[in-house]
């Protein structure tokens, strides 16, 4: 047997698995499965946590690229300050719910057509290299608008413990920081609406005190690039990084922890920072505990003295839960039986898809309760980085369906998934 | 600097790259980048290669989840004896270019309806256990037609360095051999139309020796089998397993002596197979090195004495290339300047695309000739698990073009992507 990782609280208690007030098998059996659900409730939960544990005044992000599903897109825009995209897709997307003013467009191949596009908007443009600085102005010239630019900054240092770092060597993401107030002036003389810098240091991580070093560091560079620029920077975006558990031994981030430090790194800014405003930019963690993917078992089998549940589902829905999706070492997913969660463990098993291939496992001997074809099998953790980061046309089978439960306003029916 | 994979031998001679008798900068102007050209003469001479390299009455099946492009798949069906399909998607798209008699569809999660459709059509099942050979017999019983049905066997042998391997151990794919015998007799007993056996024991294999080996265990075993059921298989499937040349120390495997060994093999077969035919299943094997995926560079910038070309395409169209499906270690697969290819290698570059993400990373600290923002980049071995195996949706990214380029009949024109 191997281990999974914990069921988010909000799941963890009845012996039903219940999403948005409704049983995940009811939901199964309306929309079809394999299907994700995402409980708003949950993400509602977590906003009003995250802004009872930050300082008062900094700005809440949301970073689409975690789950750009249209009706949740609705339901969390107006519940935070600001919306982070990484295409023109994204783009178009975010403006139809928040005002440009309030959307920064980060990535480091952006095409004259998406940075014309922003630029035209009024959307913030996160500037990843001088190359792209020098498109921009060129393009704001064309199009004779003062363009929003920050400089994206590529830190001298990274965030520990990160299951993604993208800081502290040589990165595509962002300016090398000893480069950026030669930017930064360079921008301003240009006639640029400079918005500040956005530094994001890495993604994923559990660890409060390493959340708290990074912010701090991050805090401390911005406020020696302002001073190197001569110029307040009046968005300071510190960045994400905050993790949720995926796996056997993981806990929560002690976010009151990373607040409590970053109210007393803010209090106590160096002066070039007085008049900037603050944000931190988060995708995975508002949303991935949300989220749920539901799929039915086609079959039990046994193999070799091995037993395993097919399931009409797989990796070409649920990429990150089969381990092949930036992970070096495969671990478990949270994983039930959505209407038995409190029934014993009673059988070693491996959960795997409906697809044609060995890399199709979900669930790889876990401990469930024993389980027969028809049974509704919930992989947790399924709300960021599921539907759209996974290779939905690999070997040809249906998209899931997408359903956004308990959204005030939302419609509490299936969606079928649109995505290109 | 990191090595490369080799060049796939049609396109390493000339400095201009070609694709169907025309420069790939020339396709990548029409189609617009990112977008992957597949050249069909490079698929025709794989196919004529093979023909004349196995036993005369060998049949060849192409296994369509390598590529499911539709001019490519018309193309392809002409110059095959049969099509492999995974999925009730896969099997429609084979209906339309073959009969349903050399159609077979494999797969541990067939949903009822595929499994309906399939027996409808005529198209044989591969039974992946037998559960699901019990609801075959039930809804062709439903139906009121005699089922096709094929035995995929989980066998006692493993295909030695495989890429893959999906044999000797426990496993969702087939029966285990042991309980293989009575499963034929009950299908043949409920008048079922039993066709045969199927054994796939691994993938992407380039030790010829390795191949051999798996083939004469397989007919061994497929022996063995229609003895203890009493009856002669009319197909024996030997699965694949041929591999191609990705990364760098890769050579190509030698199907000369594959197919010697196995005229040799099926020339002195178990009397129990006498009358039965035999066939290889290809997939990656057929159209991998065929395929080019061609992005363009939208930045070159510097970081900590690191130079990055920054490109338009990324993992969001073929996520293998990152390394980030189904391999432990990231290995880079052959890339070239397509307009440049013989010129000398004058600096080591990172090739990123262009998702705000550290995993989309296509090649990683090559040695190239100097490239500058409007180069087109072809990254080479791009024709199988492509386009339909990364995640399209993945941050709002529009689809790639897909183009067959050469084929007679075939248009020689742009093809959006039109998969789901």
């Amino acid at each position: 047997m191997k281990p999974m990782g914990p069921v988010p609280p909000e799941f963890a208690d009845g012996d039903v698995l219940t999403l948005g007030g409704r049983a995940a098998t009811a939901w199964a059996a309306e929309a079809g499965t394999p299907c994700f659900v995402y409980d708003f409730a949950v993400i509602e939960a977590r906003i009003a946590a995250l802004r009872a544990a930050m300082p008062a005044g900094l700005d809440v992000h949301y970073a689409i690229k975690a789950n750009p599903f249209g009706p949740l897109l609705d339901a969390i825009a107006p519940r935070v300050d600001g919306l982070d995209v990484a295409s023109g897709g994204e783009m178009a997307r975010a403006l139809a719910v928040m005002p440009a003013s309030a959307i920064s467009f980060a990535g480091p191949g952006k095409r004259d057509d998406e940075i014309a596009a922003a630029i035209a908007a009024g959307v913030t443009l996160n500037l990843e290299s001088e190359g792209e600085a020098a498109r921009a102005l060129a393009i704001a010239g064309r199009v004779g608008v003062a363009p929003r630019l920050a400089v994206r900054v590529n830190p001298d240092f990274e965030l520990r413990g990160s299951g993604m770092r993208m800081g502290g060597r040589a990165s595509p993401f962002g300016v090398d920081a000893d480069r950026v107030p030669a930017l930064v002036r360079q921008l301003i003389a240009e006639g640029a609406d400079w918005r500040g810098f956005h530094v994001y240091a890495g993604s994923q991580a559990l660890d409060a005190d390493a959340i708290v070093e990074m912010q701090a560091q991050t805090i401390a560079l911005a406020a020696r690039l302002a001073g190197a620029a001569g110029a307040a920077p009046p968005l300071v975006n510190l960045g994400g990084g905050f993790g949720v558990p995926y796996a056997h031994g993981d806990a929560p981030l002690a976010i009151g922890r990373v607040g409590d430090a970053l109210a007393r790194a803010l209090a106590g800014r160096p002066a070039a920072l007085t008049s900037s405003r603050f944000a931190i930019e988060l995708g995975r963690w508002l949303v991935a505990e949300a989220g749920v993917y539901l799929t039915r078992v086609i079959d039990r089998k046994e193999s070799r003295g091995e037993t395993f549940l097919v399931v009409d589902g797989g990796l070409h829905h649920q990429l990150a839960a089969s381990g092949n999706f930036g992970t070096v070492v495969r671990r478990n997913y949270p994983i039930a039986i959505a209407d038995r969660m409190r029934a014993a463990a009673a059988e070693t098993v491996s959960v795997v898809g409906c697809l044609c291939t060995p890399l199709d496992r979900l669930g790889d001997r876990v401990a469930l309760p024993p389980a027969v074809p028809g049974d509704v099998i919930a992989i947790f953790l399924a709300g960021a980085y599921g539907a759209t980061a996974s290779p939905a046309a690999f070997l040809g089978h249906p998209p899931a369906a997408e359903i956004l439960a308990g959204a005030a306003g939302a419609a509490d029916v299936p969606t079928g998934n649109a995505e290109p």
